[in-house]
């Protein structure tokens, strides 16, 4: 197929390609490692308004990562189905986590046989460098407004109520990603709390259990997007977003 | 939505969007990493001044800081406002602490369902490497005109009196903090300070605590500020304070 | 032969030869030094589409990497064998584990005499850090939605059931990878199984088990190529995606 | 307001800005990252003389340093006060030490309520590592030209007659800051001596005690200079020394 | 004589050089320190093909690498000869292993009297690092399809059967060594196992026992190389692949 | 005042100024970093010669270092005084040690009161690392000349006759010191020696016992000069020396 | 005398200089730190070959380094002495081993009185690692196609087998080392062996015992040179393989 | 005085410069950090030529270095005296040891009172690791032609025989400086041996002894070299060899 970078050309065959890399963080991001949501953000927001593609073929290659982050990026997922455009999803060596949360919101999700998907869960991890410090002979003085304040502290034990706080706010996020879930795979969601206990799938076993429905690479997702979208022939394709090293150090990472 | 930057063309229709994102640190900060707020105050004092604009959208991904800080480009929040714009905060992935201060100041508050907000208090944390000092077979010497001139040296005990000092000042910090957010929030003093432990929350938590006003993301924001504004159709963006890395590079970070 | 970097001019002899080197990692890998699948995808097809070539040299020196990636690869030399183009597989110094995955969808297989091949069979590896960290004074606390979100966690030991979810992926992706060795080398499943218990041969051995099918070095198997195609004379090579430094530097890593 | 780099244009309504950040320095200092005294009393200078304009607001974002390089400072801001001109410190995230003794030359001092400042007093600090030099097994012999010439040496304990030359040093400096707040201020020199036991305080606390005139931002304090200054309407601003990174690397600091 | 980089004027009394230099590795190498084969193999392809030279000096200066690289550029030194031009190898500092592998495909071998050469055989090392991550407190849990896919693991004992199937891979490229060496240097197959234990010779050692046939240096064999094709007067050189740094960084290393 | 850099424009009214900062040493030194003695000389030469200016400040921000080094500039500003320029020292955060050397040839010594000076007198100082050696297993062979040729060698103790040579050779300087003391101060040698044990003064001290003569910082001892030197009116200043971090990378530092 | 570098005009008075500085290494050698032969033997070439030059001076600052480099060497300068132009031998610091070995193909040796040379013979040393792998908890497993493929391994013990052949190695290398300077200096066998144990000398000491001519720097060497070739008045210099920093990047080393 | 950049021109009253700073060492150096002798001497030789000079200044900074380098400086300052020109030393911080070889060459040596100077002497220095690779578990083996060619090897003791050989060196070595000495300063050979014992002394301890004629900085050393040279008025400077860093990067070290 023809390709074609960010023009803003009224073509009718155009199918968008968007391509979610890294780890998702919010923000910004470091222009050159991860995927800062708000550049996915910026490009979905583009393709939605767009009037001359009728397709967006979503590439994740991604272990997940801020939940926020990916969050508001399913969000404007769904605002370019609001849009009319067909949403497929393209898996490649891994969508796992924030990563599946993106694809949740996709009219098909394709993976390969042996991608690596699921993790569907929530988790926040804290180091504790208390022995650390008692070797290195360091203490800290902690002067604080209120109980909570050093919440998280890695140089304390976590309380029991901390760790309820923290737990209450797991939970909460896990049940608006179960949410999400259900509501993107039209299941229901005991089932899908089944099985997202955070464990991880390959491509092939995801399919079987419905978090997938099609088998194959991205120029498979191509066709099938533009098979929903009702494309005759090749279907152009027009990627967002995409920068040369050098187009970052002398633009800056593309806008919010 | 078009997008201009800096221009200074009196449009009707326009939205500001201003970027705090990073450590919220005092000064003209490190040009390359962090939100030194000199910068931001130059931002909004622009805005506040700039007949173009209609609203304002603060994007924060900022888990705090400097509590001066915060209050500078909080005070300057409140001039745009007084200016007669509209103020909407769009949080994104965490907008905690200093990052609340700030937005305490807006019209709405929107924020993402898994955002991590709250930690609303003051913390003052000191290092003790008596420990260390010791192993490593140092000892330091110190000559001082009076008793305090050493206060939260890192190499002798805090004193309970210095500790008492130390109280005062977070204290007096906290209740500074408290009367921001009880008058921004129009809450009772004493239903903030019940929030105010230092803990934190999701956004959806916060929503119901009255501590965040919507749910959604940055595009989300944008169309509230629009509508809030009274602005018909798409508004247009015009974003302040934007520089590659080249131009800071070149031109360093811009003027107080 | 002549040589021709990524011409599209129609001649009627070219053979086209693409470079498959290092670890296979997915997505757009980093630009320097490995071989992120997508921009191989990305020659294959381009290849699959190519008028001017009617056989196609795929050199591997590759020790094997991710098994999605290597499946996306292998999907698309499938791709260009339907297309009507002969597709000869060169093999350097070691083509093993996804490297011989990749090759085995290829209508011939060229190797050295000493080439390392083999190491069909699928592998996870997890560190467990538990003693270090305690040597180290370090703790972690985990909040997590369910049980299995911290999944293969190198601050604890791994449970019985979390080992026989890892197997269940291991043995999924092995009978993936002994379906396409048995189709692609026409043997029988039972006798791919014997060879692909994850040893290693030399290109001699592996000749003589049927994994190979001619010795030769990169030449040789484009003479193979060319005979395939029913090329007369020296055939011309059309190199794929081959990018200097400076190139990569400039324009980024090919696309998608 | 408007804002003109460095000329020399005699504008009437024109309010001079110097930014004092960082570790105040004596000598040229690090161009890159300290504030060397040189440099600062060189813009005051050129305040002085500098007819266009007829205030100055000077933003300390400091937390001291070089006791002498403070004065040097200190008495170029009297001159710009003789030369006729309103004075005006804005205290930013910190100002505390030395960046106070630079602040009580000015005919108003504004400070936000959570502003680090007071540590009115002078400290030397000497570190001694014959223990670690044992550990290691390290010596060293001295050859001096009489008993002092090593005073504070690393290596060997503090006699009580050095500790008492160097408590003189320090009680003579002390005295010096003293005389210099207490006139600053216009305070009695035994209330600014309570204050002034290196103890710090809030902006707030600080006002309070008569330490700080007004509670307010940049924009607050640039207000209160044109007014003191009798300017009507919105004040220019012109900018001192402020120099781009590429401007330092090819010209150097600027000069004494 | 004159000199002429890569022109391919077709003049009657050239004699292209070679340069085969460090260690021997597979693919395209690192560019700027290293022989990848592939690119020793392309200038031999090029040397095969030009009639412009009658004759081929090698200059190496290796101690050997890969077995599979090495058995590539000696097959293609073989077309050279069945090209119809002389190959003499100059053999450098050190000629061994690998590098001799590769001089073996020569008409004439000329080495220096204190050349080291031999080390006929070959080898494969697998280090094993439990003691020490034991000493670390690290362990690694590995989930694989069969039993050898992890063969040659570095965290667990080897079995004797993974010592058998490397001592069978050994064994058979050490075969093939053998067979290249006694057809190369038209010896016994007996005699040449006799030499070919691993050890190492000086070339004047080596000359005795048959392994070399001249002692000289570089110049030596340009004229030995001469001669063999009956050039008369001084020979014109025309040295392949040589590329300047720059040249590298610019252009990549030399093609396939 | 006006400024002019390195021009020798016959100006009646213009004073010198040359910069001494840092640790002195001998040579041409590290152009970036110290102050090689021999640039500085150059430079009081070039103002010896010089006919645009009646008066020289030299501003001192130094520890010390070199003797030696010291020395050298020490004779040439009495070389400035004997061609009938009046020369002012302007004493920064420190000038003590060589930096006082220095000091002491100027017409008028002005110090702040803060100022860190004295530490008259000389010192050597050796390791010795024999203990340090033995941890770590290591012995040195010495073969020398004669008994001496090894003095102050850190891996052998030092010798009564040794510490005897140092100490002879660490009077004769200190005498070199007290006289040129006595003679720039007019003190009697006595008196200077009671001031001499090494300790060091605040500016303000130091003016009480008579190594100061007046109190001020840069612009002060500018004026002093100008009205030593019967300039009036404001006097125009001329720099010797400076150059750009650019200018020295392509120039060097400045000659001999 | 006048310098001309590289050129190829016919000059009559013309000598010749090449400088061969640093550890001698085989091959192109580190282009910017190291000596490789090939660039000295290259040099060589031209020499001999330059109808401009009438003699040779070879300037030697080098501790030597590999034999059979060395030998390369040796043999190319005998070639320019069968061209008929004469060849002297300034030694600078030190001239050993393989510096010596060079040097003893010059018609004249000239050394400073204190140059270190000598150190006439052969040595090959090895490290073994084994205490220190069992420090760490390191092993290896090699595995290898007959007994000496690994002699000389740091991680076994050497067998008396292996320790025969190395020393083999070392005595055939020795004698033609003796032979070299046998035949050089024109000295009976059993003298140099003498003078051969592997001792350095003065070249004070060397003149005496008849391994050097004369005594003398760089610019005595040279009107030796040309009074043994009869050259008149000053003789012109003509530099061989000179080439800069900046020329080396772009163009490399010095070819073959 | 002007001041003249390496010209040729033929003025009367010129007095060439050449620096000779930092360690001595042989051949061409460090281009950045040390005197290569290469470049001195034929700064020497360039100044000994050149008639436009009529006296040199040797300006010295150096602690000595090698012997052989300082004795090929040495030659050539004779060389410069030979031609008619008269030569002058001037020490600056340090000149010991070697280079006070050096300086023993000119009509004049002039010192300032607190130099460096003496430490004439020579030493060889020989590292132990023994009991180093005991504690890493290193060993070493070395097979060697005759017993000292490993001599000075840092792995074993040194033998009696060989400290004999060593020592022999550097009396020899030693008896060369004491000569040039005492021929150099007209003093009688037993006399300077009572000197020459290694120790150090300051410029004037060095005057009173007679190893220093007069005492005085670079400028009097100019005046001194005038006057002996008979120039009246100023003399022009003429400096030798000074690169700017820029000039070495791209042109290299200055030649033979």
């Amino acid at each position: 197929p023809g390709r074609e970078e960010g023009s803003t050309a009224a073509e009718d065959n155009m199918v968008g390609v968007i391509n979610l890399e890294g780890v998702i963080t919010g923000g910004s991001g470091d222009a050159f490692l991860s995927s800062g949501s708000d550049h996915i953000v910026h490009q979905l927001h583009e393709a939605s308004q767009d009037p001359s593609i009728k397709a967006l073929v979503i590439r994740i290659n991604s272990p997940g990562g801020s939940a926020a982050a990916s969050q508001e990026i399913y969000q404007e997922v769904l605002k370019v189905k609001e849009a009319g455009k067909k949403v497929v999803v393209s898996m490649g060596d891994v969508a796992a986590s924030g990563g599946y949360w993106v694809a949740s919101a996709a009219d098909k999700i394709v993976a390969n046989p042996a991608t690596i998907t699921g993790s569907i869960g929530v988790i926040m991890e804290f180091q504790n460098v208390e022995g650390l410090f008692e070797k290195l002979g360091l203490k800290v003085n902690v002067i604080k407004s209120a109980e909570h304040k050093d919440i998280g502290s890695p140089t304390r034990p976590m309380t029991e109520e901390e760790r309820a706080i923290f737990q209450g706010m797991v939970d909460d996020i896990y049940n608006q990603f179960i949410d999400v879930v259900a509501k993107g795979r039209k299941m229901d969601r005991e089932k899908v709390k089944e099985l997202a206990d955070g464990r991880i799938f390959t491509g092939r076993q995801a399919k079987e259990l419905g978090l997938v429905d099609e088998l194959g690479n991205f120029y498979d997702a191509l066709k099938i997007a533009a098979e929903l979208a009702g494309i005759e022939g090749e279907p152009e394709i027009k990627e967002y977003g995409r920068k040369t090293p050098l187009e970052i150090l002398m633009t800056g990472a593309p806008g919010l």
